[in-house]
């Protein structure tokens, strides 16, 4: 049950790009009961992709690869699969017909060359790829399954997970990596290791857990594999366990993003939010509004980013200003009282900080953040030196934006 | 001058690590002349990484591996490498001493496994590292030059920096890779490489083309292997043919971003911008401001996500809105006005759309949006429907509305 993962495109060589589809194809290779044990990359020469190929088909029962489907010249997937297979690559009629109707359903012309695009290898199944050009195939061959997938994430995911998945799991039958996950907010990698180190030990190695430091939150996983109708029960119990040392500083147990977590407190109490924002200019409202229908509690915001629009669209006075300074507790609550009076929303929520890398002093240094919070009856803020440079400070910001805001929409502890 | 860089760690093969050390390793060998043509990973398994190994030294002429140099069990580089190579592990009695003095220096007592970590291949030279027990290894053999480098970040990079480049330098030669890059907006991929193909094939192998479509820009880039003092001039020749082929499509040659050149328009003629973002809701200010010193000529802006916002902080008259829909022509252009007058800005920049999963329409379809720019002597608008999902139709409304931006604060054409 082992599989291989092969990103093919020069651009994967440089210093400017990583392969990350990997760590979603890793994701579903589990879950699909398959353990992924190599991964490579290789570019546009057709004798690495060839030796790469060559090499996996004998070892792996499981490759997929992702990129080169393109239409261009060093879009070479097919061709030197077809080659190592020692298969036939044939034109598809139907498909050149699909590719010519995409380019014209959007006002365009197809271009020749992206016939190539409409190449199979004999025996190939198509994969339908609504999001773009390239069909992906799958093939069996030698024993082995190979899916030739494309390289642009929006493309290959949802292929991976109509196309592929259904065909992986058929073929795992039924074993499956178990997992358990839970986000954190608020504690430190050490302070979260700390207080679970002690328990997940104890379920070693039968339950693997690994706990991962990402952009404003803790990520803790934990993974037993199972054979089919087998129970996780290890897992299980570990996760309960885990579940009480971290109490409510677990935000979700679902991998769900923390503003979908918000938007279903606010909806569910039918509460509104508008935002000021200053140093995140508008991070956090793009973020609040991925959740799709958030327009129902989301009604706008100011994206304040000099001392005049404070003023005069969120209603700080200039004289709060003055003594305190825009990045202070103080303007933090003002912000957000301003902000919830101005677009007559329950709630208002507010974020000023030093980005950076410039505007820091000894008292307020780079990445201290006021976040400030207010409804019809209060306004209460949060203080916080978050660590890294302008961009990491600025997406901490919002994480801790959207962590207070969560604590004050939870219901009272019973 | 090939190199190849083959990551050591089970965590690499989960869902949730990527290997980031191969980035700075390929900037590096590209550096001192080698092209990196080739990235493995494999986890502990003795029997994938000398297979792996084995390949590399068949192909490339340098292979950097990084992890595996631990004391545990699953640190297993130093004997596989040993074992392909065909050379005896010797424990060197004065690296003992050296990594017990470290443990002793922190107050600790070396564990017995730690000696494992000073076994070294025969004809090794031992690579210090500063900052931690884990020595790095260079080997040459077959013709070809092995470095063993530990995993973590903060132990590889300076081993890398200090050990490894003035090594690769002086095998280099002063060979290096020269390169040259352009973005391009308002283009497909098809339709870049149909313009283009034609030039660059003729320079190929010698100068070696990509096309990558990244979101909201296609990014082109040519590159030429030069020997010391030489000039790269065939790629200097093909960039000034790709120039004249794309013209003014091409918004930046130095791999910026479409946010700086905009900052520096707008810096340089002594303008300034404020935006009104409705269904990006936050997501153009966040990309305007991540320039250091946008607070120069970003003031802020409204995300008018309802259409109260819009009638009452940006000004749009009501009866527009009843006409014609929040996304249209007329309410981008009214946007783009009532915000440059609420911030006193020159210019004004908004965009309205449909970002979907629901709200289209046949005659508006997900995706439609629109982007109004005024400034005091008029109002102007432009219209685009975008491919993908909620999320991507955001980003590339944004990239839309940047290069809108780009146009308009060009100086015209002698």
């Amino acid at each position: 049950m082992k599989a291989e993962i092969i990103a093919v495109g020069s651009e994967l060589l440089t210093p400017d790009y990583l392969d990350t589809n990997s760590l979603f194809l890793t994701r579903g290779l589990r879950e699909a009961g398959f353990e992924v044990h190599l991964k490579s990359v290789v570019g546009d020469s057709a004798e690495d992709m060839a030796a790469v190929i060559r090499s996996a088909l004998s070892r792996s029962s499981v490759i997929l690869t992702s990129g080169g489907l393109g239409p261009t010249e060093d879009d070479i997937t097919r061709r030197v699969v077809a080659e190592v297979l020692e298969r036939p690559l044939r034109l598809d009629p139907a498909l050149v017909e699909a590719i010519r109707e995409r380019f014209a359903s959007r006002g365009y012309t197809m271009a020749s060359i992206n016939e190539r695009q409409a190449e199979v290898i004999e025996g190939a199944e198509i994969l339908e790829n609504p999001r773009g050009t390239a069909p992906g195939q799958w093939i069996e061959a030698r024993g082995v399954r190979l899916a030739l997938l494309p390289g642009p994430p929006r493309e290959i995911e949802p292929m991976f997970e109509s196309a592929v998945m259904p065909r992986l799991r058929r073929l795992g039958a039924g074993r499956r990596l178990a997992e358990r996950s839970f986000r954190v907010i608020g504690l430190t990698e050490s302070e979260v290791d700390a207080r679970v180190a002690p328990i997940y030990t104890a379920y070693q190695p039968r339950v693997s857990t690994t706990i991962l430091a990402a952009a404003g939150h803790i990520a803790l996983r934990s993974s037993q594999w199972v054979a089919q109708g087998e129970q996780a029960r290890e897992l299980e119990e570990l996760a309960a366990r885990i579940d009480q040392a971290l109490g409510d500083a677990i935000y979700t147990t679902s991998d769900e993003p923390l503003e979908e977590i918000v938007g279903y407190l606010l909806a569910q109490s039918r509460r509104t939010v508008a935002v000021a924002e200053s140093c995140t200019a508008g991070l956090l409202g793009w973020r609040i509004t991925r959740v799709a229908g958030s327009s129902s509690y989301f009604l706008g915001g100011v994206l304040c980013y000099s001392n005049e629009v404070k003023t005069e669209l969120c209603g700080v006075p200039r004289e709060l200003l003055d003594q305190h300074g825009a990045v202070s507790a103080e303007v933090a609550e003002a912000l957000a009282r301003g902000v919830m009076r101005r677009f007559s929303s329950s709630i208002g929520l507010a974020v000023t900080g030093i980005a950076g890398p410039g505007g820091g002093t000894a008292e307020k240094p780079v990445g201290l953040v006021y976040v400030g919070i207010a409804d019809s009856g209060q306004a209460v803020h949060f203080r916080r030196v978050l660590p890294g440079d302008r961009e990491a400070v600025r997406e901490r910001a919002v994480f801790f934006a959207l962590a207070a805001l969560r604590r004050f929409l939870l219901p009272p502890a019973p």
